[in-house]
């Protein structure tokens, strides 16, 4: 078993990571869902849009961190919260970012005063060169997902959310390679149930769970650029077997229409990964059961191009 | 005197309506303005994506309707807060709008199932086809900003967040019509320093502040159809006065910066008038003393065009 964070963990990381972090709020609302009551804990809000950066504050305070500093490669969301922590705590952060990102998520990374190589082509490329710098200079890898200091942080959102009065049965994320539902898992343990939700287009826990270990699977669709992991981490999938955790599927059209509704009945703008959890309500590929509470974490809002290009 | 509510009258507006709209949620950040503590209240999360929906349930929850219902001529936030606030009531709602106010926003008002007229023209036009109806039907108008069951129901905006724990000195609100400042300095009394925002291009209360009443002002800008009432009503205009409200003016450029940074750091797509009151701190047309605690409501998202048109 990939090693996993407990509750107590979680809560010292709460500590580690709090004046660094927003404490983003919670509401509770029936205008995503027209009729339906939900609890959604608007973690997009967090500093660099998702909330990947308390996996990387959190590995970078509890970390003797080399004098080379922090390397990652990535476009998205983990690559912005890599470079806004990082600055923040005043160390060196070498971002390489694949072209093929595009502006508006390069300009999210470039905002945070970080170093950035755009490097030409696809996420390999960018990886290559990142492996390249590590092994050059000694700087560090933060995990993704699949690292404890990640899971760790990033259930730190659910202790939060807890604090603030989570009343609810049942708390649905949405999972890409698995880091954010880890720490849901992670925290609650088995108090509350939790249901993972991915895109039929990015598939790496369902496949995972279906084939009995993580597998590659095909990643396309319109989550794909953070819900994209090509296999689920050994953490959440250790996790998600022994509990029998529930993995649903939507199809894309329907997080496109969840997208919508949280515009349309709340004014919050999300990426298409943030709005798939949501889009299994309102698809009834989740059905909750007469007097279930249902709670929604909203987690990352770097759509690309953004309002202001 | 124009009559102003009290804050126990501001508390019953509020258990009145509150079943009907959101209690929004509050963040503290130091994104917004970089290093600068402030409390948001993120009121543009309201049903109908601004405030307006709270002055018009409470108009509507304490009035007898006529059989006609209501009417309401607007492109803007007014005509889908009313459109909202009656079509959730069960109540009649002819809504007439200006062509000119442009798809998304006819979009809002449409999407609430209220019947809707869009009318060829401007304002005017509007306004007069909604004053033949309410000649011909009977059915009622709720002001937009300067009746008294209006300013009693944008107060409990402030009595909710005195609920959340607001911990301020100063709270900035923006000025159109006047009605959510009447609600702040009614609820808020003397308690808290209350600061009036409006664009340079809509100066509607600081005309009136320096002309010793209420007088016409030219409108235009970027935050005009939604701040741009040509006259401040005379409920804000006593209250201030007597008052000696602190009376701000900021350039249509603050506010496109601060549109952006409530994005960057916080990614919230609001319109102008909602950043028109954080443009007041980042352009340092309000400095706040040394330690004083600031707080904000940002009180509208009817961006137009909106993300999905």
């Amino acid at each position: 078993m990939a090693q996993a964070p407990d509750s107590a963990q979680i809560g010292e990381a709460w500590d580690r990571i709090r004046p660094y972090i927003h404490r983003t709020p919670v509401i509770e609302t029936t205008e995503a869902v027209p009729g339906v009551p939900l609890s959604l804990k608007l973690e997009h809000m967090q500093k660099s849009g998702s909330f990947k950066v308390r996996g990387a504050f959190n590995s970078l305070l509890s970390a003797d961190v080399p004098e080379a500093g922090v390397v990652a490669a990535s476009g998205g969301n983990h690559g912005a919260a890599v470079a806004l922590a990082a600055t923040r705590l005043d160390i060196p952060a070498k971002i390489f970012v694949p072209e093929m990102a595009g502006p508006s998520k390069i300009g999210v990374i470039q905002s945070t005063g970080a170093d950035l190589t755009v490097v030409p082509g696809a996420y390999a490329n960018a990886l290559e060169a990142a492996l390249e710098h590590e092994a050059r200079t000694g700087a560090m890898q933060i995990h993704a997902y699949d690292g404890f200091r990640t899971v760790e942080g990033q259930g730190t959102a659910f202790a939060e959310w807890e604090d603030q009065g989570l009343d609810c049965d049942t708390v649905l994320v949405a999972v890409g390679g698995g880091g954010l539902i880890s720490g849901a898992m992670s925290w609650f343990g088995d108090s509350r149930k939790i249901i993972a939700v991915e895109p039929e287009t990015a598939p790496t826990l369902n496949a995972a769970l279906e084939a009995g270990g993580p597998v590659d699977v095909e990643v396309s669709g319109i989550a794909a650029n953070a819900l994209g992991a090509r296999r689920i981490g050994s953490i959440c999938y250790d996790l998600a077997s022994s509990r029998k955790i529930d993995s649903l599927l939507v199809p894309d059209d329907a997080i496109a229409d969840a997208q919508v509704a949280l515009w349309s009945g709340l004014r919050q703008w999300v990426e298409p990964a943030a709005a798939a959890a949501l889009a299994a309500i309102m698809s009834g590929a989740y059905t909750p059961a007469s007097g279930e509470r249902l709670a929604v974490i909203v987690c990352g809002a770097n759509p690309a191009p953004g309002p202001f290009g």
